[in-house]
Parts: structure tokens; sequence; C-alpha cells
């Protein structure tokens, strides 16, 4: 069997695009797969985050959510308690990968053998 | 707005895994993105990927082939003919990952503007 037929695929026929390009790589960056999924099931604080992904250290979460608040995915939200609670939750741009997300979970279960 | 109900993803609760992890980090390895969207209109020579992706070079794209290769996504078919005729094209694994192109294809063009 070939690949997939031209016109099933019109949504991918426009050629090489940078914002794909960009998109792609910035979902498959180091652990930002990963950071997307935990915040697609809701807002969460830091140690939250720690605690679903082992292997993970502070600096590194740390460093990655300042690069997806930077990018528009991530917000950090304050909320002025005492003690004073910090959240990081999706925008809506965030959000939207969910599409995306889910799907690459699907075919990962599928295809991907546990370690 | 909070994020997303956790009702909403029954398929994302699972908690961290590995295969998605390594999943999401495969598509997202610098340049597989766009040579798997490039694979997913059919079967492709290395020339035709090459001048499908502007400042991709020959040999960072044999080096991706081989890996994705490896992982079973891709495969090469050589036709017999004078001269051989070498075809890239992808595997079932390579061509269930349709969905997860396109939908990150649309996150990026609504979300990413080009360059």
């Amino acid at each position: 069997m070939r690949g997939n037929s031209e016109d099933q695929l019109p949504d991918l026929r426009e050629g090489f695009c940078t914002s794909y390009h960009r998109g792609v790589e910035l979902i498959g960056r180091r652990w930002n797969g990963v950071i997307l999924r935990e915040l697609l099931l809701g807002a969460r604080r830091f140690s939250e985050i720690r605690r679903g992904i082992p292997a993970l250290t502070d600096r590194m979460l740390a460093s990655r959510l300042r690069e997806l608040e930077a990018e528009g995915i991530v917000t950090r939200v304050v909320y002025d308690e005492t003690p004073v609670r910090v959240e990081y939750e999706l925008t809506e741009m965030g959000r939207d990968l969910e599409q995306a997300v889910a799907a690459l979970n699907r075919w990962a279960s599928r295809w991907l053998p546990e370690d």
C-alpha cells in the first residue's frame, strides 16, 4: 500500500510553512508536551506539576513555564491570599492545543510501548 | 475562565506516561514534524522532500530519515529500475500520525503568525 492519496489531506497541502514548523517544535521541546498535558487537565500549582512528572527538576520546570508564558500559551495567576497562592493555567491559545495533544496521546499509547 | 474541566479529557487523565513523552518529542525533534507532514501527502523521493523544506540540508535529512526508519515510522522502498528509484513512505504507524499532524497544523496556522 502506498501513502495516503493527496485528496485526503487538504489542510496539509500548503507546502512548508514556518508557523507549523515552529508549532511542532514548540510542543516537542523537551518536557513541553508533558507540561501541556498536565495543564490541559486544569490549573496547577508548581509543585503539582512537578509531582505529575518524575525526573523533571524544579529548575527545568521553571524555565519551561517561563518559555510557555513568553509564547502566550501559559499564564501565571497570583491569588492574593496568605500565604500567596500561585497557579499556572493555559491561555485560550494553550487550551486550543487540546486536540493535538489528545491525538498525540492516542497515537503514542497505540504505537509506543511503555518502558 | 479557568482551565478545562477534568471531565472533558478522559484520555489525558492517566498521569505521566513515557510513551506520550517519547511520542511528542519524536514528532517535535528538529525537522521531524515537517518531514512527516511532507510524507503524509504521499511517498516521496529524497530530492522531493528536500525541495519542500528550505533550509534542510541533505545531511540532516538523511539523518532524520534514518532515525524515522529506525523508529518504524518511515520505510525506504527501492524500485528495481534503471536508474534505481528510491522512495520514502510512511508505514502504518507513520500514517496513523495524520490526525495529530493535522491538529498541530491547524493550531499553528491559527495562533502562530508566519514570519
